[in-house]
């Protein structure tokens, strides 16, 4: 556990020495919220999605976060086109799946994104990650009706299948790249009663690989960073106005020791 | 008013029990600040607009609030097809005139939304309203120019003409189906130096209208709920950024007893 | 100096005796955000992109921003059309060139709303200035890589050849008409952690050039509100979420006669 957690101290501080630049092509409820937070923790976010910039921002970023969360029919061709274009720059990227499960549209363009090229990271909640397998799943609006061990083996499955990363976020994380899991526990119930939290999660996690770190560990740091947050937030605040106010403000004052001294991250 | 504060009480009970789904065809502006409120309320946001997923979320949902609030030509379209898909599947659904009467683009909208499908509740403020009444108005801008009592008698006529539920919002809340008339005090100043309020409020009455009870009389809780965050949220704060954070605690932290005791609805 | 913060506190206590009406265009990120910011000082935002109602839109205001921080074909269509109406309509109106410089596209969007008519303001970070000037420059997403000084050379330049007032903000702000520049000093650096900041200071140049002043005395003063806003914020945050919603709270809160006595703006 102290590796995991010396680790994730190692690409904070990394990432609030070189500020990375995310391009994030995401959906319209978060993208002030989410930018928000990678500014708040060091990084800069830059959101983009016309078809004729997207290859120079991608070109310029150093990790890209697509969102389903929104979708319309040119923005799918401009995030199935960022795919295509990370795999060619070699940009480590992540994928959520906002709402897989819930519509056709959804399942159907996340997996376009998938065909398209496989991410570093799919980061969902566990009723959009069981939506992915091929075993499927059913998800009521965006919110998560399936615990997060429910969708252990979804995880796997797709982890082993694409040879990518799957992070199940929810009362814990799991994060799998089919061999070695690791969980990760934090966080707090009011991030429940925020809009794009899990949203807010992708964008750390866009951060963290950026650094180049095993993307199992570099996920996992990642999740360990936000969730902490989320108990600091908490030890503040005791509604949800508040407690993303006091979110962003310690997504800003954790420090690389205090994330080595306080994350919780275990292998399962 | 026992009555009316009673029922306010029961319905915010089910909401929190419930959970239920709000869909949302929104504008750009408030996306983020109304799914917070609903989450923060006890609800459960899902923002959506592409044509090829309108059926099913309103399908998974359980009212539907369509918001005219920044137009393009792609977003008129599944504004009136959601109306059409609410009327089919006899889902509640509340209309957000914003900024009827200012341009003939969201007039000509509003008024091809309710032709599609009457809405079970319009909101606005008096500046919207009037310019839906045949009588027309004009409007400056997005924020009203006209006080609420100027709209009672179009409130009343659009009404009645439509068999729906109007409510004009300001410094005091009227609903009406053209025949019983309920009046909300309450509310702050401070609300009209934050952006999206009435927007706020409109998916507030869509969340409380999902639990199948008289739509005036649900519609009245909504708005005195709203009004009471509101007052909650002026005890704490004396500035727009602190009361808008302090609205979102005080729409998770009332009660049900809460909102018995402090709502304030009466007969017109 | 006494003479430009008295302008300054002339044009503020006309903005909140008027309430101008402030049409933008502008980027899905800053949306709420520079409602907000707006509504805060006492304007009234209105946000619209349809091209069937742009020329409406103009109509109503008093000034315009045109921002053009996520593009994509149909919004361009309408930022060119907005120039082109605000110049037949003789409406003041900002130019926000956020991220030229980082994209060919927004590089040559922003020059083609310039040609389509001379914006009143265009206000940048140092690198998007520098990559408006004929010499160019290169960016870095949409956080500037250059400092103020190194901007002022192209911002002389850039005003000189259209007859335009720039606005550089940075470490310090920089304005000029070609011929006059004034220097504005305030602001904190937790401004940095923050998104669309300068999209911010945008929709307050907005509100300040909507009273007839002379547009670098209005724009200086609005720039030396905005970075006084900052001011008082960082008394009571030290951190981004905190910082923003107290500098929302300090748009409000600060009076004609605080920005007299504190608003630092020299000859340069």
């Amino acid at each position: 556990m102290a590796t995991y957690s010396g680790t994730a101290a190692e690409i904070l501080r990394q990432v609030r020495a070189s500020r990375p630049v995310v391009h994030n092509i995401t959906n319209y409820v978060v993208m002030n919220s989410t930018a928000n937070v990678l500014l708040a923790m060091g990084a800069s976010p830059i959101m983009a999605h016309a078809p004729e910039e997207v290859a120079e921002v991608v070109g310029l970023a150093n990790s890209v976060v697509i969102n389903i969360g929104t979708l319309s029919k040119s923005w799918i061709e401009s995030m199935v086109l960022g795919s295509r274009v990370c795999h060619i720059a070699g940009k480590p990227f992540v994928l959520d799946p906002v709402g897989a499960g819930a519509t056709k549209l959804r399942t159907r363009t996340a997996t376009q994104i998938i065909e398209a090229a496989t991410p570093t990271v799919i980061r969902g909640n566990a009723s959009e990650i069981m939506a992915l397998s091929p075993e499927g799943g059913i998800t009521r609006g965006v919110d998560a009706v399936h615990h997060v061990d429910d969708a252990c083996d979804a995880a796997h499955s797709i982890a082993r299948a694409l040879g990518t990363v799957v992070a199940v976020t929810g009362e814990r994380d799991v994060v799998t790249d089919g061999n070695r899991s690791l969980v990760i526990t934090g966080g707090h119930a009011l991030l429940g009663y925020v809009t794009g939290t899990g949203c807010a999660a992708s964008v750390v996690v866009g951060a963290f690989i950026s650094q180049g770190s095993d993307p199992v560990e570099g996920t996992a740091a990642a999740l360990a960073f936000f969730g902490l947050a989320g108990e600091w937030a908490a030890r503040e605040a005791d509604a949800p106005g508040s407690f993303w106010v006091k979110m962003l403000d310690a997504l800003y004052a954790i420090s690389p020791q205090d994330l080595e001294s306080q994350a919780r991250i275990q292998e399962a």
